[in-house]
């Protein structure tokens, strides 16, 4: 559940006065997400999605509302957020920040075909690509010093075995740089239920507040890890080939980053079984979490350090 | 028919790929339009329209394509024009300025409802609301100056009685001044097929290429002219009373733009009186326009001169 905040249909017709979407219809809480709170709008002109940022405040919005922004304006399937009459993205509602999107179609997938996975790739390499024209940046606030200090406060909470093997995985990436490598705009966050599918088409990505500047590469292996990640938590090989192809028809690797490819792919796992370590062990106060298992990302670890074939 | 330049496919597939859109899959002409050539555009990623500039040139666009973006980011229904890799919204292609723009669902209607009417209304003060926060400017250049002017080459060619007629119309406009009323940008041409309906609902406003700055009342009265005029050149009072009060219920009307509202009916209408006058008198080389019939505005001048409740 996801509705922290209530919006009220008085407060929201006032708020909407500020915007150029005719009269409110209907308002409905969506139950999924766990950051924020989310409502479908509907008025006379269309319908659209209200959040209600629970923890990101008004002045950290732009990145994120900007990128969205841009991205729909190239052609890349994502919401496009709504701007009020004097021309602002987000503002204040109810006491929190605000914002409205347009609403796609679509469904998540769990187990997605090759063609979706093919759709994918393309279209995260045509974001990568779109990005180069954004020119706001944001600093990564996942990336290796964030899981090195992370790790501190989590060995001694894991099995000895779990401590060693993390420890191990986090001096494995401490001897790789990747500053070298292409880098841009990335979602950061790009599994299943973060993306709308239409049939085999991309309907959009959605849930842009963890995107950053990064190395793209590291994009690529983060959605891999999920979409391709079968039930029994090791890669599909097909579904791994066909994400990777899509996305090179768009976006040709470097030598480069074809080299780095099979590390880069473990410290995709790493964020999340880090991630995912923390919210276990110490769960954020007061947040309904659904705590996703840890191990998931442990095992795909263990799987790519046994892997020779990395689908290139 | 308004495919004037043939594009072939591979001139369109080495344009696209220069935009985040993904593969061409399919490309068609659209019959309709006069002044510009129009494609429907399929690819991998969406449906979008092509349109190949006739007559504008590439350092006009900017007015006309930053506009539609405005808009469609406060939620006027209208085509969103797509951004190409480097950030442009219009290239050349074939010879030609060209743009992409989104492709929305939706007809022309041709009997609108009262329900149309008012939804119609509703949305031309949403875009002149969010109209207020555009920064770029156009002047207007079917205005008194271009009307006057116009006539001069015109007189010689009419019937005695539509001659003094059109000299009284253009006096009677002088004796008005609208520069102290509501200005900002107008459509200018919204007209029936300029505007795409899904059941009652706005799908979309299009052909912004004579949108300019100038008195919004003039944009209301143009509108009301073609939206509530019946099969026998006459005003519907239904459809005129649901458009006023679709258009009022969002941007009310002041004192004085109501004091002016009757003159500025007949402002509307003499400015397409005029210019299908021309095309009728002047028929421009090469085009295969659709001369349509002049006497339906000549005859609406004197239905308001007539007039006596303006439906306010």
């Amino acid at each position: 559940m996801s509705v922290y905040t209530s919006v009220t249909k008085q407060a929201l017709t006032d708020w909407l006065a500020g915007y150029a979407l005719g009269e409110l219809v209907d308002l409905k809480g969506i139950a999924a997400g766990i950051t924020n709170t989310n409502y479908f709008v509907t008025t006379t002109h269309g319908r659209y999605v209200l959040t209600l940022f629970e923890a990101l405040q008004l002045h950290e919005l732009p990145y994120y509302l900007q990128l969205m922004s841009h991205l729909s304006r190239h052609g890349v399937a994502c919401p496009a957020p709504v701007a009020d009459n004097t021309d602002r993205l987000a503002s204040m509602l109810c006491g929190k920040p605000a914002c409205l999107v347009t609403c796609l179609d679509g469904a998540d997938v769990s187990e997605p075909s090759a063609t979706q996975c093919r759709a994918l790739g393309e279209m995260l390499a045509t974001l990568h690509r779109a990005g180069d024209t954004f020119t706001l940046k944001m600093k990564n606030p996942r990336g290796p010093r964030w899981w090195s200090q992370a790790a501190q406060t989590l060995y001694a909470r894991l099995p000895d075995s779990d401590a060693a093997m993390l420890r191990a995985e986090i001096q494995l990436q401490d001897s790789h740089r990747f500053d070298h490598l292409p880098s841009g705009v990335i979602h950061a966050d790009l599994f299943k239920d973060n993306v709308l599918m239409k049939g085999e088409a991309i309907a959009g990505f959605i849930d842009f507040y963890y995107a950053c500047n990064d190395v793209l590469l590291y994009d690529v292996a983060i959605a891999l890890n999920d979409w391709a990640r079968k039930a029994d938590g090791t890669i599909d090989d097909t579904l791994a080939r066909a994400l990777l192809d899509g996305y090179r028809k768009v976006r040709p690797l470097t030598a480069e980053e074809e080299q780095n490819w099979p590390v880069m792919l473990r410290a995709g796992a790493l964020r999340f079984w880090v991630s995912r370590l923390l919210d276990l062990h110490f769960p954020p106060a007061g947040e309904l979490t659904f705590t996703k298992d840890p191990a998931v990302f442990r095992q795909l670890i263990v799987d790519y350090s046994r892997r020779t074939d990395f689908w290139l």
